[in-house]
This record gives C-alpha cells, sequence and structure tokens, in this order.
C-alpha cells in the first residue's frame, strides 16, 4: 500500500488564534481528496496537586467557553505564545489561573487533541510543591473561579460524566494512576 | 461577577466537516472580545476490547492523518452523519474500521475534545463481545491498518508516550481503571 500525501494546500483563513487550510490529500488509490484543516499554535495544561500534609487535592478551574455558551470546569491551560516553551508556558498558565507557583514539574504526557481535523498539540504537566503567589493575579481578564477538589473525589469525578473537558480528563485519569488512587 | 455573553456573530467559511465562525463576547468587564469558533458535528469513539479466554486485547487502527502528514495510532473513531445517533454512528465505524461487530455496548464517557476554540462533542464507548463481520469490510476508502494490542501492553502504552491521540488517551485510562488494570 503506497501512502498518503499532500499534493496542494489553499489558505481559507488566518486569525488571531487559527488558520483554517485546505489540503488536497493524494490517497493510496491515487484519488485525491479535499481535507479541511485547523492550524493551531499548540498548547499546555496544568495538573496542579495541593499536598498539604494529608489533604491532597487538585486545583480546577470552572471558566465561561465561548464555543459552548456556558461554563466548563477544566485543568488549567492556554496557548502557546510565540517563542515560549512549554514549559515556560506552564508556569505563565498556572499562576496567571491559580495564583499559585510550582517547586516541581513533571511532564505526564503530549497529545494532538483531535488529530482528525487539527494539528493542535498539548503539553501535559503535573505541578507539585505548590505556594501561593504573593499580591493580585496578573490576568485579572481571565474570568475564572478556582476551585478545589480533594483527591478522595477523583474517582467520582472519572466515572460519573462530570468531567466534560477531554484534557482533563486525560490529566486526572494519569494523576489517579500515578497515585495508584 | 455579571456573565459572559455572545453579542455578534459571523460565519466565515462553510465546508463539508467544518464551519469557522467569528463571535463577539461581552465579558463581565463590560468588554468585548473577539472568540474564533470552530464548528464540528460531533463525533464517536470505541474501545473495542477483544475477550479470546485468557486473551484479552483492545483493536487500535493506524492511519494517516492529514493536518500532521503522518500516521498516528488511535482507538476506532467517526464524526456523526446528519440525523445518525452516537451509538448508530460507533457501531458503524466499528464495522466499518475494524471488521467486527459488538454484542455489548457501554457509554465510558462524554466529552469536548477541545472547548477553547470547538464545539465537537464526542462520545466514547466500550465494545465488547466482538464477533467478526463476514465479506468484505465495507468501507475500503479508509486505508486504515488494524492493530490487536494485549491488555498486558496497556500500562506500558500509558506511560511510554507511545499514544499521541487524547481520544485514545481516554479511551485506554477509563479501560484500565474499569478492568482494574
Amino acid at each position: 500500500m503506497s501512502k498518503s500525501r499532500i499534493i496542494a494546500n489553499r489558505w481559507i483563513y488566518t486569525g488571531k488564534l487559527l488558520k483554517l487550510e485546505l489540503l488536497q490529500v493524494r490517497g493510496p488509490d491515487g484519488r485525491a481528496r479535499e481535507r479541511e484543516v485547523v492550524r493551531h499554535p499548540g498548547a499546555v495544561a496544568i495538573v496542579p496537586l495541593l499536598e498539604e500534609g494529608d489533604q491532597r487535592k487538585v486545583i480546577l478551574v470552572r471558566q465561561y467557553r465561548a464555543p459552548l455558551d456556558r461554563e466548563l470546569l477544566e485543568i488549567p491551560a492556554g496557548t502557546l505564545e510565540p517563542g515560549e516553551s512549554p514549559l515556560e508556558c506552564a508556569k505563565r498558565e498556572l499562576a496567571e489561573e491559580t495564583g499559585y507557583h510550582a517547586r516541581r514539574w513533571e511532564k505526564l504526557a503530549e497529545f494532538y487533541t483531535t488529530p482528525g481535523f487539527c494539528d493542535e498539540r498539548l503539553h501535559l504537566y503535573l505541578a507539585r510543591g505548590l505556594e501561593p503567589l504573593g499580591g493580585n493575579r496578573p490576568d485579572e481578564g481571565e474570568f475564572l473561579r478556582v476551585e478545589e477538589i480533594p483527591l478522595e473525589r477523583l474517582e467520582e469525578m472519572l466515572s460519573s460524566g462530570e468531567l466534560e473537558d477531554a484534557k482533563t480528563l486525560i490529566g486526572l485519569a494519569l494523576l489517579a494512576r500515578l497515585l495508584k488512587l
């Protein structure tokens, strides 16, 4: 079986965050097919684990999501800025969204969010050794509410359907595996 | 804190699979901001669990993904057709992509793949009691390779980074929890 390959492309839209590209792909059968592709700069997400003696919590954020026109409960996350490394971006987003700084960072996973139509790659971190940052949170424009969830609730959250965001499901499922919950 | 709301919209593009919409959202601070939003019909994904005596395997598919211009290993999945229910879609995609039919279906999760910029909702199923369909597979245009992975490899796959697709990570992590692997 010979391979698929891109034989032509055309840009439809270039926005502030997204670009839309039309690809012509020649398949193994020799036939060309059109593919609508969203180009995305890439993103990070963070599982912030708060450990206060016996009490362990994950920090989530509840925020308005325009595509759904409602709020969603998610792990902190954000889009890569030009020239920014994934880890720098994760540190910035954790501070901006939760007001915490982390002493220890671990990579949990790296994946494509929707490889069927978009090239977004997401870098997922575990942040431990959390310490509150002093002063106001830098990004007051985010309008989100921080929620601290005790780890005892994780099992229920992973099976009840209340987590409706893909990266949050991945982050919390991998955390539960890591901590053998 | 008052709520965010959509105050205007404009369609940028209407394609075969995707639509692109520009929203004006008024935030709790009264300021309007632009949001680029991809509209998607929704999708399904299936964790097909093959149980042959003591041997248990999950069935994955390796296929070319145009946005990445390379192949990716994923659980079977597909986009909802107009008027099609998620379960009907899951049955069709399982048959088309793997050549199997399942006697038992369980919902594992339902989530937004990328709620920051797209409204795609994905319905994730566990398919058990698999039986091979006779004859040729209906969808010969998919050009994918079926791979049967023994469950003993799941632990390693979830931590090694070889799974690069979000829905596949969610499906296999939830399967591991369910089977207490």
